[in-house]
């Protein structure tokens, strides 16, 4: 599938109501629990999900449809939501998250995104020169991504409790 | 997590509409490509789990509360939905998935069960013996497995054009 701008608002524009629809009202069970020592909760993707709202995908588009010399990205936090989501709760970091996007996506639809402007680049901090495409397919990878993982984690909570089922769901030993 | 019925109904209640919201009035490329040879488009996942919805967890959930003396479940179809979706466009699959669940959830609530009936048992044609609990934990832990599956296989239609940052990630390479 090549990139395609409207194609790729199609999946940035759902992202938010999507996690709305399968977080929104869930027992803590569900949101708190994660895969074990160092990964994530659903509720701990969704402040990742944030701090890339603010912080990552369109300040970086900024660089590098920017006239200016300095091309270079700031590196990215993967570990801010463990400080920007205390005392959040859920239904905040969903409304949150909302709110943001459907900025971000009115910025991105005020810019004058052509061919050209696709081929114009940034430098990333660890891997070099990237292109505005990749920087926008990124995006839409990263959210579906991160819905994956958050599906995934809430399926392992029943690792055990599908008893033999679970030779017969890869999701499990992902 | 120890399964709980009113939590794993929270989740089976809102599969329908999560992928209603995901998945309604996408273009056509997000939801006819799959992941290569052998292997299912969201549109294939939705054929399939609408045959589960016929074919599979109610159904076997009344051979265990059952009198009878047979408990052996039927095998299960893994390709059915080659046949059955004929014919059908993706609002039409969703649309099905979303009655038939929630007539299998009145099925579902209309039976007690309680923590006897949990333990009560079936004979799978490939494991034998299982409980109605490995089942309705089964029946959770295959939605978010087929929900991680349909968010994967988008993610992969960008696998080319997320350029470097494809080693990060991690969706793109599973």
């Amino acid at each position: 599938m090549k990139f395609n701008l409207p194609k790729a608002i199609e999946v940035l524009t759902r992202t938010p109501t999507v996690l709305e629809t399968l977080l929104q009202g869930l027992s803590e069970e569900w949101i708190f629990q994660n895969e074990g020592e160092e990964t994530w909760s659903p509720y701990d993707v969704m402040g990742h999900l944030i701090h890339g709202e603010k912080a990552d995908w369109i300040e970086r588009m900024e660089i590098i449809l920017s006239d200016g010399p300095n091309k270079a990205f700031k590196p990215f936090d993967r570990f801010a939501q463990f400080e920007e989501s205390k005392g959040k709760n859920l239904a905040q970091l969903l409304a949150e998250f909302k709110t943001l996007r459907q900025q971000n996506l009115t910025t991105l639809q005020s810019k004058k995104i052509d061919a050209v402007a696709l081929t114009k680049k940034g430098i990333h901090p660890a891997f070099g020169e990237v292109t505005l495409e990749h920087l926008l397919a990124t995006w839409v990878a990263h959210d579906l991504g991160h819905l994956a993982q958050i599906a995934r984690v809430m399926a392992k909570q029943y690792s055990n409790e599908v008893g033999p089922w679970k030779e017969y769901l890869p999701i499990l030993h992902k």
